[in-house]
């Protein structure tokens, strides 16, 4: 095992870890890096991640783009798409290039700019993520999202799945793989049982969307890998 | 429960959390808070944590205290005293004031200052923390001093023990208690074997110190609440 793999558990934490020649997968489970995911299985183009609204708002007029924004959990007015995964299953999305901006993890994407490459992942292309890892020799970064700075369960359970997915090819770097390992490997046969206590959960159970979330942790529905060329997000 | 417990999982985080009305526990278990538990265990009369050498350096000339320092583990020269909680066990500590500066513990101590009260955790004096914030009807928050900024095993399982302790009493308050308890429960019962595996834990056997760590994993060696009033820590 000549490469690692390791856990930064908020995007708060990014600046305590060296990025350069990395394989940084950013994780936002609830909801956007699901949504991306999704939205480059069902055919999208290309995906454009921007970490400020009024950057978003300037694709709003400009032709050939479809614009999604969310903020706390909800959408923003004027935006035609939201922020659940079921926004990306239909014709419209097949060759379209969308534009998000969210809460958390437009803002992650942004803070890994220093990676070799970055991925996105959710549980939707778990084992997609981690076959693509096997074969690029390279050290891994699990970027966890969070939730305005501040860790969330999901996020560290996606963190630990990838973490047991690649255990055997990569060393575990310091110790948030060996917690986020333990955590995934100690609710994993409950999952939607320990979601439904997390903070973010109760907060879009207000919003009335409980089937996103159960959308959201379904592992392996896609084949995808998408990462980062450049300032867009594509299947590769 | 009118109540809640939360953990921050390192000082880079504090900022995010509201520390006003509250008891923050500070918890550096290899070793800062585990020798400030033995030293208060053992009859010191005060420990005046500072977070700069130079400031304990200070105290090196005045007549009255023992200083310790540490960086990266290792004993600053010209100090008399180590990180090691078997320094403090015997009959010079009696009655002494103690003047100790260690990598993260004494930083993740100044960074709880808006705290209505700050206690010093440890896996010694577990219950007794335990005990006493149960008859002060206040939230807490668990403090993780971790290692330069980065989360580590030993403070998140301290922070699950001691969730688990206040979990009748006390609502979880966001997803890190609830991540920590699970956490905590999946490795108490080999704590040993986890903490080998443990980044810091490695870095001190570098040092030959397995015996402190087997230590700082004693439950209850101790009935000592060390608590901060005003710059110095005592035994209440």
């Amino acid at each position: 095992m000549n490469h690692s793999i390791d856990v930064c558990l908020s995007p708060n934490l990014i600046d305590l870890y060296d990025l350069k020649g990395k394989i940084v997968v950013v994780v936002d489970i609830l909801r956007a890096t699901s949504v991306m995911t999704t939205a480059l299985a069902h055919g999208a183009k290309e995906i454009i991640p921007v970490e400020h609204l009024d950057e978003a708002k300037g694709y709003l007029t400009k032709k050939g783009y479809l614009c999604a924004a969310e903020r706390g959990g909800q959408q923003i007015e004027g935006f035609p798409l939201d922020n659940s995964p079921f926004s990306y299953m239909d014709e419209s999305i097949v060759g379209a290039s969308i534009v998000i901006t969210t809460t958390n993890g437009t803002l992650a994407i942004k803070r890994s700019e220093e990676a070799d490459e970055i991925l996105i992942g959710s549980f939707l292309n778990l084992s997609s993520i981690a076959d693509y890892i096997k074969m690029q020799n390279k050290d891994v970064l699990v970027h966890c999202a969070g939730w305005k700075g501040k860790t969330n369960m999901e996020d560290t359970l996606f963190a630990g799945a990838l973490v047991e997915k690649l255990k055997l090819s990569h060393q575990l770097g310091c110790d948030t793989p060996h917690m986020a390992l333990t955590y995934w490997e100690a609710v994993k046969a409950d999952l939607s049982e320990t979601i439904a206590n997390s903070s973010h959960a109760k907060r879009l159970n207000g919003l009335n969307i409980t089937e996103d979330i159960s959308f959201c942790m379904r592992i392996d529905e896609y084949q995808v890998v998408p990462k980062m060329k450049g300032d867009k997000l594509v299947a590769v």
